[in-house]
């Protein structure tokens, strides 16, 4: 292949793809238009672009250069879109750090990922006072509080965010550069082993911005997100770039909504304050949320909820829909910057009843522009898409991680065979919608045949006594493995149905649904509590060592 | 700046940004969704697949190579479609060619670009027969006919397209190359000189699809082009690539409509017959479809059309909502690709009256995402934003041409201080619309000051006895030049009003309007006819050369 490549005149003005040209659109067009922390600081756009530049100076003048780290350690805020936009602009890169991992496993990505300045909330001090004297390249720490008196710093810093940002100047030339350049790294929450590095670079998360925007703006009328949205995200920034979304926002120029730490009462006060209209989350925080006491009181109608991380049981998808809650799904992971897919429905499917339409909104979604989406099999050979036969989920997009953090086994493993493994299983149907049935290792493997975990839960959710339910696989002689399902019941059930009725319930549900004639082998425990990861989901590993330990 | 670029393992897959990729999602998604050619012939997305193939193929096997041009000349149709992306998508250039220039510029291109093979429409071969012996690199050709007995090609050719693809294999293993290959070129229509080429590469379609498919899919519900849109072009496709929208179009997965060579009654029934609901096309096409007796028993209601190439007289725009018709206004040119802006509503904008949010509509719009867009003075300096003063118009976007092919001094000239410069003059309000007033080439020096043409054609459009009109400078002793406007009255006026009763009306009308004091020395022209360029716009150079020659 001798292709010609298009050639340019001196003058010409390449076009790197660069993070800061996201702010281009929304200064020129809505300077005014508003972002707020918690409805308590509110500012415009235009004191957006002045804070980042302050941003810049302050790091500038502590010595960060191009090619450093920044680690930041905060809730939902203000402070964070900004590091967002000034700390991969200046050629530096954000490291976002999980600050729901244990003290020793943040201890372990800081020197990992060699961070040379940290920017902290004092709520994390804590924390902090547990790994100081182990940090191995942190050498300038700033500090962020939202209290009036905050406590003592456990280390030596330079100074608060907010005074240090009003002594630094606001105009900041930043430069241009490679668009390949490293903006953002985070770890992964693995169930097992340390945590794993992933890192994006500009041009990754521009394309990646610009792929939501032409999915979530192409959908006709549900999901439809727009420019006079108001967004809060509810999946926290340092997970996955608040899944992108904080960029989207701002290229958007919506006015945006920071609620700081998830606290329901928060969050309903600042949906119904704000007039909030589009936010995304797990299943578990919007469960939390929809079960406050608060949510009875406030009024959720018109709010978009893109859910992600977990499966959607449709119980929860139509319970939403009954809020008046635009509610459907999205498909991702950190490695993958995280958005390939969305589950919008068309005019025909909206004019169906919740329920139906809770089949849908459930699915895992449809591949964004420029994601190559394939199920397949061990030698990389497609499945059928006719929404039965499941394979591995494979991926090629623009913005998908290039390996994994000085890990090259991991990051070969990753990405054999040239395209990025989920290690998630799923099918898809001839719509083209995926849906993810189980992680590779929840597969329950019952007589030789896969069974997934995830059908049986959205089966077993759907009894009016359950409140949550997690199913695994458990050594069995017989059948190799075979499923038992954890359930908390509600409150307000317990002692009124038993291990049995529901065991006959979901067998029965199984064989009405169709799914696997393994399922009917299904066990089910009542349990005290179910074990979650730091991120809310199901930690399926460790209820699989010892089951018996959470049971009543 | 050392920034630290991201590595891939070696396994990675380094995505790059190619056409081919645009067709990912709507063949997982709705490979039965239909493209028709006229309502006569119609395909599916899947059909449409097969056919790249074969166009592939049968180019491959008679001597195309990557870096070679394939020449186009057709009306718009599913040819051009499958053109659009096979030629490309083999890593050879497209070359859209101007079937409206005269045969000798024809021919100036087909050399200049060093065309290899050429597919061309039988109505065509008159202008072939006169340039086929001077062809200097055309060595095979293809060609198409929608006649049942198409007359014989007055050069050698290899057979007729539909013959030829019938013949071809479906299947072509379309590589992987570098993004800045180049895909496209074609030749801008000045007003003088010969014409000049531009050219894009694969990244900049891809990105400007990704930023119009973004910027369209934004707004909250005027001109929201969404996945149940269905699709025609009304600009040529070898017009800048239809702006762009034959590859948005198929990106989302539209029904497509092609309408062949633009006649009225064929467009109205295609609007009626297919629910056409987006198209684009310049000011005097919509012009002459409205005004055609089948406009007047054709439904235009909820029919979105983004109006582009030149100024929008804002009763156009007022007329064209009294049809129902969502009209709004982008901006660009051949040096772009062309989209740089779009004019959107706002909701509280959409509540106005007509009549007021015609002078939105007809705004030159809000610049997409990535665009850079200013409005300076001779030295580069920024105008203020205040909706008044005026400025050139100078660009930075990821997908403007590089240069123009084969001229040094013209592409540097373009390119000037590493800004594209558009040679527009126009405005920009607080709240980011440009509105371009003039080439600047047509502003109208008196005085020492800047008149637009542009705002005195609005202002004279208004009268209702007023058809067309092109205001032009005259030489004058006094005052340098002094504005003429030249008028084409609508056939039952003609006789009913004078050349001075129209000055005074306008003379208080642009009094009334604020506009430029120098607007009053204004004199009108009846006139027998205006000239126009080939793709439709005012000829002012030409009209300029002889007034009194147009003149009743």
């Amino acid at each position: 292949m001798s292709v010609r490549c298009v050639s340019a005149t001196p003058s010409a003005y390449q076009y790197p793809l660069l993070i800061k040209q996201l702010l281009l659109t929304p200064l020129a067009t809505v300077p005014e238009q508003e972002i707020t922390y918690q409805g308590k600081i509110r500012y415009t756009y235009r004191t957006l672009k002045d804070r980042i530049g302050r941003l810049a100076n302050l790091l500038a003048a502590h010595g960060v250069q191009a090619g450093q780290t920044v680690a930041m350690m905060d809730w939902d805020s203000h402070r964070y879109l900004e590091a967002f936009f000034a700390v991969p602009m200046m050629g530096a890169i954000l490291q976002t750090v999980n600050v729901r991992l244990n003290p020793e496993q943040i201890l372990y990505t800081l020197n990992h990922s060699e961070a040379d300045l940290l920017i902290v909330n004092s709520e994390f001090f804590p924390i902090l006072a547990e790994i100081a004297g182990r940090l191995e390249t942190v050498r300038t720490v700033v500090t962020i509080s939202d209290e009036a008196a905050p406590p003592p710093a456990p280390i030596a810093a330079i100074g608060e965010y907010e005074s240090l940002l009003a002594a630094a100047p606001p105009d900041y030339d930043f430069p241009d550069f490679d668009e390949n350049a490293q903006a953002t790294t985070f770890y992964t929450t693995g169930t097992t082993g340390n945590p794993k590095g992933v890192y994006f670079s500009h041009r990754q998360l521009v394309l990646h911005t610009l792929g939501c925007a032409a999915a979530l703006g192409g959908a006709p009328r549900q999901g439809h997100v727009h420019r006079e949205d108001v967004y809060m995200p509810i999946t926290p920034m340092f997970h996955v770039h608040a899944w992108g979304f904080p960029y989207l926002a701002t290229m958007m120029g919506l006015k945006q909504v920071y609620p700081g730490r998830y606290q329901p009462e928060v969050i309903c006060r600042l949906i119904a304050e704000e007039k909030v209209s589009f936010s995304h989350c797990v299943p578990t925080i919007l469960h939390m949320i929809l079960n406050h006491p608060q949510a009875a009181h406030t009024d959720f109608s018109g709010w978009k909820v893109l859910i992600g991380g977990s499966a959607l049981p449709e119980a929860t998808a139509t319970a939403a829909q009954k809020r008046g809650i635009d509610i459907f799904t999205g498909y991702g992971m950190s490695e993958t910057c995280p958005v390939l897919t969305v589950a919008h429905l068309d005019s025909a499917a909206l004019a169906r009843s919740p329920e139906d339409q809770s089949v849908i909104r459930a699915k895992t979604g449809r591949p964004l522009p420029l994601v190559d989406l394939r199920i397949v099999d061990d030698a990389l050979r497609d499945m059928p898409h006719n929404g039965k036969a499941v394979g591995e989920v494979v991926v090629r997009a623009p913005w998908l991680t290039q390996g994994y953090v000085k890990a090259p086994e991991a990051s070969e493993l990753l990405w054999s065979g040239g395209y990025l493994h989920t290690a998630d299983m799923g099918n898809i149907n001839p719509a083209g919608y995926l849906k993810v049935t189980d992680r590779i290792k929840d597969v329950i493997k019952t007589g030789g045949e896969w069974t997934s975990s995830l059908q049986l839960e959205d089966v077993i959710s759907k009894h009016e006594a359950v409140h949550e339910v997690a199913v695994i696989g458990i050594p069995d002689e017989k059948w190799g493995e075979r499923p038992l399902a954890l359930v908390l019941l509600k409150p307000d059930h317990v002692g009124k149905v038993s291990e049995n009725a529901l065991r006959h319930y979901a067998a029965h549900a199984i064989e009405t649904a169709g799914i696997s004639r393994y399922g009917v082998l299904l066990q089910v425990r009542f349990v005290k509590t179910l074990v979650k990861t730091s991120i809310g989901k199901m930690n399926k590993r460790l209820m699989r060592a010892d089951p018996e330990a959470l049971c009543l």
